[in-house]
């Protein structure tokens, strides 16, 4: 076989780990705890479905592109709950080293497009990033909405906290951050999140 | 919320149900058996990474949302695994009225566009479909060599079987079939497959 394609098929068989890598969200029907692989595939057809939400014009082929490799490094560098302040400072770090590694298991030209294309997500700049970014929260959201919040009651997360990432989703569509502020006010109202982490 | 937008959130939910449906393929590193949400996040990324050995000239973004909703129907019909001769014959029936069901739920422009998707990509005629099926081949053949071919062996699968199925590889890429082809050869050599059903 030529290397090319022996290179290929190598980061094909490799990037199966991010199914064994578990995220802190649960699947609907207060089900078991979810996968990296599958909260990718969530996302990336939420992404289409929802495009007419996007703030601007998306190519959205390269945003479903973008939401199914951006937690490639969770491979090597682990899931970092988004609520952890321990584990988010090391972050950057782990997935640098985890980026390098993974992504040279492809031909050259290949692991350069896809470097770039991890590094726009996590730039938050372009009008692709942002969008995805918005299903990134979203998607999260919706289970633990499904759940009554079971995922935020688990550890204790309070509404300050999950405004703070949650508000980047207007970033990337107004609209959906309307239905994603009416889901934390409704928690809010319900009990399953405080309103402040210094109540 | 308006009724569009509340429907596409509807939808969004309901294909979480996606991530219970167990193939039979099993992760590499010898692992649990694996769900069809990863498979679908598995099959887009190849599908991505391989596509310079389409035989034709596809839409990559087309293929890509072709994969990952490919199974959607599943969620009520089930895997039917490929080598299961008695449940194959009603997989038609069973994935008809998923698809109406489940596909329902969008409002109805995206509703036709997601049927029209996964009708042509089971017709199997355009250049995206065939390439399509070439990884909803190759992804669970490639874990399967991974583990030394134990999803045929648990099933007593042969290898004019397994022919039956992946020779349809090269309809969407000669050159994936080439690999396929000395995957099935070297597992018959290490006794993994036997040659024929009839042996």
């Amino acid at each position: 076989m030529d290397e090319r394609l022996k290179k290929q098929l190598d980061f094909s068989l490799e990037i199966d780990k991010e199914k064994n890598i578990f995220r802190q969200t649960h699947l609907s029907g207060h089900g078991r705890r979810e996968n990296d692989a599958e909260h990718a595939w969530h996302m990336a057809i939420m992404a289409y479905i929802l495009r007419e939400y996007a703030n601007e014009e998306v190519d959205i082929g390269k945003v479903m592109l973008m939401c199914l490799i951006h937690d490639i490094v969770e491979i090597d560098a682990g899931d970092t709950y988004a609520y952890d302040q321990v584990n988010l400072k090391t972050q950057k770090a782990r997935e640098d080293a985890a980026k390098e590694r993974i992504f040279s298991l492809l031909p050259e030209d290949q692991k350069e497009e896809l470097i770039g294309l991890f590094d726009e997500f996590e730039a938050y700049q372009t009008a692709e990033s942002k969008y995805a970014h918005s299903l990134d929260n979203l998607q999260p959201l919706m289970l633990n909405n499904s759940n009554d919040g079971g995922d935020w009651k688990e550890h204790g997360v309070s509404a300050d906290m999950v405004y703070v990432r949650q508000r980047k989703t207007r970033l990337g569509s107004e609209k959906l951050f309307e239905v994603t502020d009416r889901i934390i006010k409704d928690h809010i109202r319900k009990g399953n999140l405080k309103e402040s982490s210094h109540d």
